[in-house]
């Protein structure tokens, strides 16, 4: 009756793994882009990972609430998050006219619940969660359930009275996300420092699935385990060398770009400072950004550091920018300058003369040009001296599959928020918040364990933990030892699915093989006349003849193992 | 460390009780209008209520899904809603401007999951559901929880082949809803027949917990036990005696109404024949019932039996219509007439005479006039005699707390889905839906038991079985005690709740009557002293002491019966 189709296709448009399986089993079924309906099988896995999570988040002291999916403007406008958020916010209007949103975070209903009504001191610490539904109006929705528009998350949201405290409880989360990853059967998760993005705050870890499908980039030494995400990755500054010749001017003529420029000289890219245009969003300022002629711009560090929104900007159509040829020294009109401190004490290099057709060579950083200071906004490369420790770094490949955030007093500030301390003043608590999207854990967990047959699904969290093949089901014998296997199992407190359909036994293999279950067990006419079943494990293959009495038993074994 | 602050005060605004006592124990706080946080002892009752439900639908068959809150346009013009539902509906553009609404209902999402995923009648019947935030624009949110805008709902879609399947299985969920209303403590909760509104079908049953604040008025016999909501209840034809004289035109000067036609001629107003006029929404033709004067025209039945969606016109404003005098003969211009039976047969009675000033009296109904056909159209009312026994009809008030429809091929057939019948022929599948709203449960379980105190929580939904009370927290044996307990009844998986704040008895007393945990225990000096521990039952405000080392055991005990 499972209201399920499987096929042997990759479907159309699904490029990676966990979301060609779970299409191909059946188990999600898109009603818009990045929209989904989730199957029995994924919402059974989606109730078990719930579970976990829920447990983990009542061990640390957590409160589970409910905040509503659709709030009023006011309450966004409070935190100013409703004008700074675009247009991953979905906004409606209700049926008096009134401005609603749906919530891609709870942060201002958090403290709208927390406001008033914790009033003391004496309440604090104290953490509170919801497991909800959220929609963020994503760009481009792809993955199946790994970048979705509408999703299941947990969230939670800590309160304090001192930064002390909040890094304490800020590592119990910590702590637990280890744990909920480690139970719902992702093995290969590590934490890394992250962006805090729109949250705001001070600190944020992100947690890892490391798979080569992942679209985050992390940062990792393996000499003294600095890792940390692509967009707030550390880099080094490195020794360029001496160098005692006088700066000059050379004609470069058409050359615009740096590796044209370098070619040109015949020096590397490396030798260079190249000038990268950006401006804040809405201002006309350009904000010129210069590195070693081998880095990229890491946009998320520079706008951390110049605290703006910035965007790319065009600096061909810019009066004062002389576009490929702009250099640090007379930089004319009201450009902002940053330095990327991979330029610090860099001596012979070759920067943009700030005229057309032209570059001035043998340049040392501190005598020709003085920065008054120096930024980080340059993009982590693999094998680059790590920030730490100077081992060479490897980048690898991820899906984030939490987040954990120090918020500070940003929310509760704006929003009025304060308790007595214990001195009778009025303080703004300390915020942090935690989440983790369920359906993307669901990715992820197929992401990491599958082979070319299908989906392997952990013990923990998968739908079922036999997948009952009865071979034969025109044989009565075969029907009713396999009911009786399956209400025995039942009983037992075992989930169970049973193939009863009347097909081939190919095709049932076939199908619990991508269906992933951890224990497959055959029922034939064979087997039955030796009085055994046919057990098989999903990950090892591994199969074995048990006696039918014996077959409950042996199966409650398995499952208590690492299957 | 509990984030919930009491009250009280009743709150401004809160009419009905369980609003005033939810607010009151901070249990839920409003964030717009109809929209509400669940605070955690809130959560807690749903979560135990979404087991229950769980337990029972899948004790039928059910199989969990999650279908989206968000769906986009094309999906509900399949079905042809998403032009026919007005503002009740959110809609919204996402970023890239398409059209998106809110579910309200999931007809349309269970029929495009089903859709191609089913295809053969072997899988038929099977039935789907979810547990899942909605949102319904309503236009006057009130009561609390009992009618809100956003609200976390079971809704369960069930597909079949025949119209006897589909009752067989509508019987089944009927079941399996008496049963859900009990576990969770409604014990007042009746099946009524009902209108089948936006849903469509051809049946439809209602639970209604009977309550003298509900807003839903039920129509009862107490004899035969024909039950129906007010919108369908039958209203029995009556006999109005015999009379042989004449019609005659009488004048009746300026009495337009009913009554004063009825106090002016010195007559019942039973003994007349009024005219109430609608028209179609957008359309300008009147629709003019002739009831029996002492009636109410009954709006939805109306509307089922014109099938048109009506309003009330203003006659005085219609050239065509006399206002105050419109009657049955000569009535004139376009208006369609619509008899309803309660002037079936009847004699003697006074109508309007379609002239401004002037009454018709003696009119017999066959004689004077004959109506091609009557319809059903009045308002039940208390003491008239029942349809099916002719007893007389109560009328109670109750709050509808569930609702299970047959709605027929309705949305296979608009949307096109189909599966082959055991002849191999392509039939549209039957579909039934069936809804229970968790917090509207919430809500009706505290309208159903309180006392002046506060709430008083059945056991199996509480959010904490057991709530203790330490009297003199600052006595370290007391502090001892009172978490020695805890801890041992939540070892014993017992949900307790310990009031550990610095207050008096007084204040920590009337917290937990309203709060409404079954079961109180107050550990005190001076118990300790003697090695007891009250005990107190919430409902029946029963006190008994025990033994310190039998507590945990004799709280069982209560947790068993029915406390």
């Amino acid at each position: 009756k499972l209201v399920l189709e499987t096929s042997k296709n990759t479907p159309q448009g699904a490029k990676i793994v966990s979301h060609i399986l779970l299409l191909r089993a059946g188990f999600i079924k898109q009603v818009a882009g990045g929209i989904y309906t989730l199957g029995a099988p994924a919402q059974r896995m989606a109730l078990k990972i719930e579970a976990i999570i829920r447990s983990e988040m009542n061990r640390i002291e957590g409160q589970e609430v409910k905040f509503p999916v659709a709030m009023p403007r006011e309450l966004w406008e409070a935190s100013g998050r409703y004008a700074t958020i675009g247009a991953e916010m979905a906004r409606f209007k209700d049926r008096s006219g009134h401005d609603m949103l749906l919530g891609m975070t709870h942060e201002e209903a958090a403290v709208h619940f927390a406001m008033n009504t914790v009033s003391s001191y004496q309440k604090l610490p104290f953490m509170i969660y919801q497991i909800q539904t959220k929609f963020r109006d994503e760009a481009r929705p792809r993955g199946g359930l790994i970048r979705v528009r509408e999703f299941t998350m947990k969230d939670a949201y800590s309160f304090h009275l001192s930064q002390d405290d909040l890094e304490e409880h800020y590592n119990l989360q910590h702590e637990a996300y280890l744990r909920i990853f480690n139970k719902i059967g992702l093995k290969n998760v590590i934490s890394v420092k992250s962006d805090t993005g729109m949250m705001g705050g001070s600190a944020a870890h992100e947690f890892m699935l490391l798979t080569p499908d992942g679209e985050d980039e992390i940062v990792i030494c393996p000499k003294c385990g600095y890792r940390a995400n692509m967009e707030v990755a550390q880099c080094a500054p490195q020794d360029s060398g001496a160098s005692t010749a006088s700066a000059a001017e050379v004609f470069t003529g058409q050359c615009k770009t740096i590796e044209e420029v370098a070619a040109f000289l015949g020096i590397p890219s490396g030798r260079t400072i190249k000038a990268v245009a950006f401006a804040a969003k809405g201002a006309p300022t350009p904000i010129v950004v210069f590195l070693r002629g081998d880095l990229e711009v890491n946009e998320a560090k520079l706008r951390k550091s110049v605290k703006k929104d910035i965007v790319p900007l065009d600096a061909s159509g810019h009066p004062s920018l002389v576009c490929g040829n702009i250099g640090p020294i007379g930089l004319t009109g009201d450009a902002i300058a940053v330095f990327d401190q991979s330029i610090k004490g860099a001596e012979g290099m070759t920067i943009g003369g700030n005229k057309p057709e032209y570059h001035i060579i043998n340049v040392n950083v501190g005598r020709d040009f003085a920065p008054a200071e120096f930024a980080d906004v340059a993009k982590a490369r693999r094998g680059d001296p790590c920030g730490q420790c100077a081992a060479p770094l490897t980048i690898e490949n991820g899906i984030e599959v939490g987040n954990i955030f120090q918020l500070g007093s940003k929310y509760t500030r704006a929003m009025g928020m304060s308790v007595a301390n214990e001195r009778g003043e009025a303080v703004h608590p300390l915020m942090g918040c935690y989440g983790i999207g369920v359906g993307r854990a669901i990715a992820a967990i197929v992401q990491d364990s599958h082979d070319e047959r299908g989906m392997i699904l952990p013990a923990a969290i998968a739908p079922w933990s036999v997948h009952i093949c009865p071979i034969r089901t025109d044989d009565p014998s075969v029907h009713t030892a396999s009911l009786r296997l399956y209400d025995a199992l039942t009983a037992a407190g075992i989930d169970t699915l049973i193939d009863d359909r009347n097909t081939s036994a190919g095709i049932k293999f076939a199908d619990a093989d991508l269906m992933g279950m951890p224990v497959r067990v055959v029922i034939s006419p064979k087997g039955l006349a030796a009085g055994e079943a046919e057990i098989t494990l999903r990950r090892t293959r591994a199969t074995m003849l048990v006696k039918q009495e014996n077959v409950v038993e042996a199966i409650r074994e398995l499952l208590s193992g690492d299957c």
